[in-house]
């Protein structure tokens, strides 16, 4: 390594350290509590998959992955881009292993081959659930009181899981008259509805799609359905009446009436979750219920929760259909909000809750069995055993660092097993035997 | 998605599934738990990083990594190999607002862009600790104790850490009068000494480096001086003998004499650690104490946690010297031999302690509270939601996942509020009041 370097990150991605990572940590942890809980068991898969389980063979989504380089003649590869392809392929090859419903969750690091921009990175962290092997609306509800249970314990209480459900959007182009092909577009265009506003969306419908004026207010009056101030029944009901001419939209509507009564039978809030036919999910895949979460303090960063039914995504990969749900959090978003709504803690940048100090060469062996002992009571310490010489340098390693107790040790403590212990708290400083040292420190931290 | 697609992996790469899933996060959680106890705070980065960050623009390294694809003129990427480099990147790149002694662990996907071999993987997990900025001893000592009680908890007796000193290696060229360039042949053909055995390693020496027959005879006897079965003791005072001439070999062993009284201090059994001349650690980062450990029922595997000291690495980066010493756990490798020495119960494949199931559509409502209630007093439950409609497949399901209680509702005990409880290991059934049932269950998982 003879030429300098600059220990610079690519642009687009970033590190997490040890003050963020403590609570992200915990917050990780919370959320795989709750995921357990309710019975989703872990799965991991490779980050590198095969180029065309990713893109399906689809031109479009190549542009968005990250290629992953390889000798000429191997296969070809690329990163992830989400967790559900991986399950679907996974599901698809190990198919008879799973006995269905199978439940799985997993977390892990994806990747988007987008240019960089302000605020968006291209790597990042998901966890993900899903339900495989079921067509019961009783999956798409237990996949939305998931999200509902996991946003509450880690501290939420202002959100709204916002449901929709892609047979509706599926019959509007028979419906509103404009071409089936144009569909996709149109979701796409809905998607920005959030930022861009009506008037925004109309423009680019007009201006891109070239779809007529009454198309357009049909589509208008579709999406605004469920922004008025009204009942999910009366919602349901206004939507029936759009709708009325197809059974597919109107499978479509009694399976939200279905899943209204199952999301109260689960005893969510009707402030934490709506009907809201704008909600499209660019992805392609999504087949039924679809459903996003936005924080009600913070609409602007997106949706921190989002998922649905894919029923056909497994089967394309060649085996017979097998239904599935799921949701996926974004964490790196979700830690991004908690912390701009004040809910992180970054009070620490070490789990060290004792540090032990010599006050001369001498007590080193002695300092030792006395960190055996605290770790052996569960007690996470260290020694301090950096440059600092003096005394004082040594405190301000522990002070700094906020480590709740010092423990100070020198040739007089070696010979009468004792340990002098500081409390970072209360300042007060006090002489113990090596037998009460550890039920003193656990009273302290 | 028109064309079917195999649901293949890339070959090297592999899935964890649930059954292997859950007793490798007991593992992980296990390994977490020891570094945290030991104050080694978390660190995360992201697993792409700049080419040159990674390669320090050595082209021999390009040929082992994956390059990640992007537009042209855009920075070039690759997938990381190890979790040291990024370390190194991040101190130089934070240095200042981490207080010194740093403690790190990280846990992360590292890429290898080897060919693939049999039993060979191109993506593996590999968990660290490192502590940076600290010349002392003391942490090279943390170190290997931190390996030895990681080990412990993971359930393992028979392991041995090899210890040598990368500053008694390089000292060899002067010694035995050989080029100094050859060090680093020299100790990637001593790395094989386990797996080619001493006749193999001789021929290398001479044919690949044409060294001549004393030279050879010298390397030998450096390289054997710890097979003998002698005391550590013993081996410090011949490793003296032979290195006396240098005075960068007399601080190697010197350095190593420290450590032997620190080991000592820490407790580490003399079963579990020895000093080995033969190890050389075929990274180039590494500048004194280096360490290997085997695993001594499973030697054919390889070193399942190794590292050493890395002085130079972090000011590779244009700044000042930053010293450094971690060591790395192979988690993928770690958990293979633990399961071929039968430490891995992979007795289930969902974490759901109970099965709800109901014997007709009428109870639902109910079967959902009682649901809520076994989540809310943290038992993992899942209420069966799949395509069996009668109740012996109901059953099976929960039979086949050792699911260990099934509760069972109709509309007698909608009615009365009870639940009918079926355990699946004493293959009782018993009738309970919904009050009874939370620790009725808590009893038999």
């Amino acid at each position: 390594m003879k030429k300098t370097i600059k220990p610079e990150l690519g642009s687009g991605f970033r590190d997490y350290l040890p003050e963020d990572m403590i609570p992200r940590q915990k917050m990780l942890d919370t959320i795989r509590v709750v995921f357990e809980r309710y019975g989703f068991a872990p799965l991991d898969t490779p980050g590198i998959e095969r180029e065309e389980i990713l893109t399906g063979g689809d031109e479009n989504f190549k542009k968005q992955i990250f290629k992953v380089g390889h000798q000429r003649g191997e296969e070809k590869f690329a990163l992830r881009f989400d967790l559900t392809v991986p399950l679907a392929r996974v599901v698809a090859a190990n198919g008879s292993k799973f006995i269905k419903p199978f439940r799985r969750y997993q977390s892990g690091k994806v990747w988007r081959g987008e240019r960089p921009q302000a605020g968006r990175y291209r790597e990042f962290l998901q966890f993900d659930a899903d339900i495989v092997g079921t067509d019961s609306l009783l999956a798409d509800a237990e996949v939305i009181s998931l999200i509902y249970t996991t946003l509450k314990e880690l501290g939420f209480n202002k959100f709204t899981v916002r449901v929709n459900n892609r047979k509706i959007l599926n019959a509007l182009p028979a419906i509103a008259g404009f071409k089936e092909s144009l569909l996709a577009d149109i979701s796409r265009i809905l998607d920005k509805l959030d930022k861009i506003s009506w008037s925004g969306v109309s423009k680019e419908l007009v201006d891109k799609l070239k779809i007529n004026d009454d198309q357009v207010n049909f589509i208008k009056d579709f999406v605004e359905l469920s922004t008025k101030n009204i009942s999910t029944e009366q919602i349901l009901e206004d939507l029936e009446k759009l709708m009325s001419e197809k059974s597919a939209s109107n499978d479509g509507v009694h399976e939200l009436k279905q899943l209204t009564s199952y999301l109260k039978s689960y005893g969510i809030p009707d402030s934490n979750w709506r009907i809201d036919t704008s909600i499209a999910r660019g992805l392609g895949y999504y087949t039924g219920i679809v459903f996003e979460t936005v924080l009600d303090d913070l609409p602007d960063i997106g949706s921190v929760f989002s998922g649905g039914r894919y029923n056909e995504l497994v089967s394309s990969f060649g085996i017979q259909q097998v239904s599935a749900v799921g949701a996926s959090i974004g964490v790196d978003r979700l830690f991004a909000a908690m912390d701009s709504l004040g809910m992180i803690k970054r009070d620490v940048s070490t789990p060290t809750k004792a540090l032990i100090v010599t006050i001369d060469g001498s007590s080193e062996k002695y300092a030792l069995e006395i960190l055996a002992t605290l770790r052996q009571a569960n007690i996470a310490s260290e020694m301090y055993i950096g440059k600092e010489t003096q005394m004082g340098g040594k405190i301000a390693y522990a002070l700094k660092k906020r480590i709740p107790a010092i423990v100070i040790l020198g040739e007089n403590e070696q010979k009468a097993l004792t340990a002098k212990i500081k409390i970072l708290k209360s300042q007060e400083q006090i002489s113990v035997s090596c037998e009460q040292l550890v039920s003193l420190i656990k009273r302290h931290i």
